[in-house]
């Protein structure tokens, strides 16, 4: 029995999208069903999910960009999420996700579900930590049955993709303390949750002993798990750390599973990486999962600059790419210091994209390269409204050029232009 | 006769600084020696530069990051200039380039140098080319004594390092021209006019054919030069093709020469490289240069962000850096666009310090895995001081994080902190 007929939803949205999907990521309609079939991408896409566009991932399609959302208790305003939603789609992120933790957490992922057109993810267990934060409660309090009841709310709701952080065990965190020589310790919010319960309750994951539950639901409303990296490195001196790759290997089976059970998944990465190890980090990952899309935080390849962490986060992006990284989550400027604002997640966007862009044009991929030449014709030319068009951020060429007039010269360079200064030779 | 000893500038200021700038780099001053007598390193400081603190460039030293100043046509004011100095050194540049090419050069050549600590570097041509273009005539009428007239007054005004296109010649200008196969020309400034020049004129470089006077003067005045690479890939597509590496060659055989007449020399880099050329592209000209400290501008990796090209351009530097490249020339977001502002120098000095971090971290370098390892402890204990004391640029630490308290948590996270989440257990 074939991968997608196990999942109805899955087939449903191909039979839909097929031909319009694979003629934009310029594959050929067998090439991306082929993909979606061994699992080397994934459709994101929950049927319930209202007047969504669903969005493939995974080699050899275009890489995505998601952008992070949500309250925090430091910045709870919905209408300034939704505003940071907008931007988001404008500066060309992929999808979103809401990792909302202050307020009505359920009206504000149903309000982003009804704005958003593109894939949204979430991290459940978030929900499920708030209602026992707020109420000044240990948060690993919870039962398993909430978390399950939880995870099918949101499949209800239309979310189309969950991190869950099936991977992380007892033997895995207790890798991460820092007695253990990890320098960070456990710095992914779900995770830091789990390996709480697990110690509180001295029981194993609870996403772990109920996956079956979890791939039921997940399998009916074709949520994609996006498998979380609750022991990635919070700091480069950890990476590639024992408790990240035990993680890794547990998911590893996990996806094997899941693809019996019909469900498809996403892989979540690192993380704090050097860029000498972002390569072998990134083969390693796809070669334990089985190709599945892989679902890059940063990498980040230092750790010392807060208030870029776009920047350094692009770095290790690129390159990641380059080494078969699928799925960008961006980081903003405000990474380690605060909860991201309105430019802030321009910024972010932009700087994934940007990091895409690098990785693609490495790989020769036809749409990036597509768009170099496109802007290198119009760069040959002074075509400043080639220019223009072809710009990742089109915004930013008007802004810092206001004459956009064919053949006028930069303020930089003005009578020095070096192209006029060769062309009438 | 070693090479130091040939050039009796070069030989007092090792003499009067050895030690310290040994300690600063953490090398022995025995190695440091060995470095500037073989040439993989250079010592930038002309004895005329008032106040000058002379600074090291090349393996296995500190990356040092330049920051290019200057007026242009459509901004000429020198307070605004002197003013993006301050900046440039307040945000961590190690040296700084006079662009200037609207106004009383000389003038503001001057008022650079007298307030400037660190090395500066100009484009003697620029000077030569102005006072024709000024005038509405052919900046290719120039005489070559012109040139070397204007060489001699900035060494003996002070000018530490010296951009000198010598390798072209009209073999590899004429390979560079787009009718054979160059996507964009020659976007060198100082190329093009030297390109021009010559077929205007029906010779060779007149840096090339009086280089011997050129060695005399700089000598004489330990003025640096640095090979220009006025061949260098304007666009990606052009990268590491035959009029590249022709003018490579040709600088090839000039460092020889200089260090034969015991002046110390630098070779510029691309440029626009595709993330995938980098390194091989690092590795061919540090060998065909014999180790010769390299200079790179960039290299910018996608030719499609203009309005962010310090983030396009941080990417290839820090893959540059840890291919092994020793000098990063910043690139502003207002690359390709227009004259940075003050904003747009802070923005391009830290993108390029987040690159040599980057690439020095994958280099294991000392003094780049102690700050890390500063943030990482600083980040695991809450301690946003610390933080602030090893961030890059710890001013964005405090615009971003108003309470610096110890173990406040941050906006993103407030009770979700995955720190606090598991140190309690």
């Amino acid at each position: 029995m074939s991968f997608i007929s196990k999942n109805s939803a899955l087939g449903a949205l191909i039979q839909n999208n097929l031909n319009r999907l694979a003629a934009d990521e310029q594959l050929s309609p067998d090439r991306m069903l082929n993909g979606l079939e061994n699992g080397e991408m994934v459709l994101l896409g929950n049927p319930l999910h209202p007047n969504l566009r669903p969005v493939p991932v995974g080699q050899p399609g275009r890489v995505k960009v998601n952008a992070n959302l949500g309250t925090s208790p430091g910045n709870n305003n919905l209408e300034s999420e939704l505003c940071k939603l907008k931007t988001a789609l404008l500066s060309g992120a992929d999808t979103v996700m809401d990792l909302s933790i202050a307020g009505n957490l359920n009206e504000i992922r149903k309000q982003i579900i009804s704005t958003c057109p593109c894939p949204l993810g979430t991290v459940p267990i978030y929900a499920v930590a708030q209602r026992y934060i707020e109420q000044g409660e240990d948060p690993a309090g919870f039962q398993p049955e909430e978390l399950l009841e939880e995870i099918r709310l949101q499949a209800e709701q239309g979310v189309d993709f969950m991190t869950l952080h099936c991977g992380i065990t007892r033997a895995n965190a207790a890798m991460a303390e820092e007695k253990n020589r990890r320098c960070m310790g456990i710095v992914s919010r779900g995770g830091s949750i789990l390996a709480r319960w697990m110690k509180r309750n001295n029981q194993g994951n609870p996403l772990l002993s109920h996956f079956e539950e979890i791939l039921e639901i997940c399998r009916a409303y074709n949520v994609t798990i996006s498998m979380g990296d609750g022991m990635r490195p919070g700091a480069g001196a950890d990476a590639g750390d024992a408790a990240q790759w035990d993680e890794m290997l547990v998911i590893s089976g996990l996806i094997s599973r899941a693809r019996q059970a019909g469900v498809q998944c996403m892989v979540e990465g690192p993380g704090h990486v050097p860029l000498h190890l972002v390569p072998s980090q990134i083969h390693t990952a796809k070669t334990l999962t089985h190709g599945a899309p892989l679902y890059v935080l940063g990498p980040l390849t230092i750790d010392s600059s807060p208030g870029y962490d776009h920047i350094a986060g692009a770095i290790g992006a690129a390159l990641a790419v380059q080494a078969g990284a699928d799925f960008l989550c961006y980081l903003t400027p405000a990474e380690h210091l605060g909860l991201p604002g309105v430019e802030d997640v321009r910024q972010g966007v932009i700087a994934s994209r940007i990091a895409a862009q690098a990785g693609e044009t490495a790989l020769r991929r036809p749409w990036a390269l597509h768009r170099e030449k496109a802007m290198n014709q119009a760069r040959s030319a002074l075509d400043w409204q080639g220019m223009k068009k072809a710009a990742l951020d089109p915004a930013a060429v008007c802004e810092r050029k206001q004459n956009l007039d064919a053949d006028s010269p930069c303020d930089m360079c003005g009578g020095f232009c070096a192209l006029k200064m060769t062309r009438d030779f």
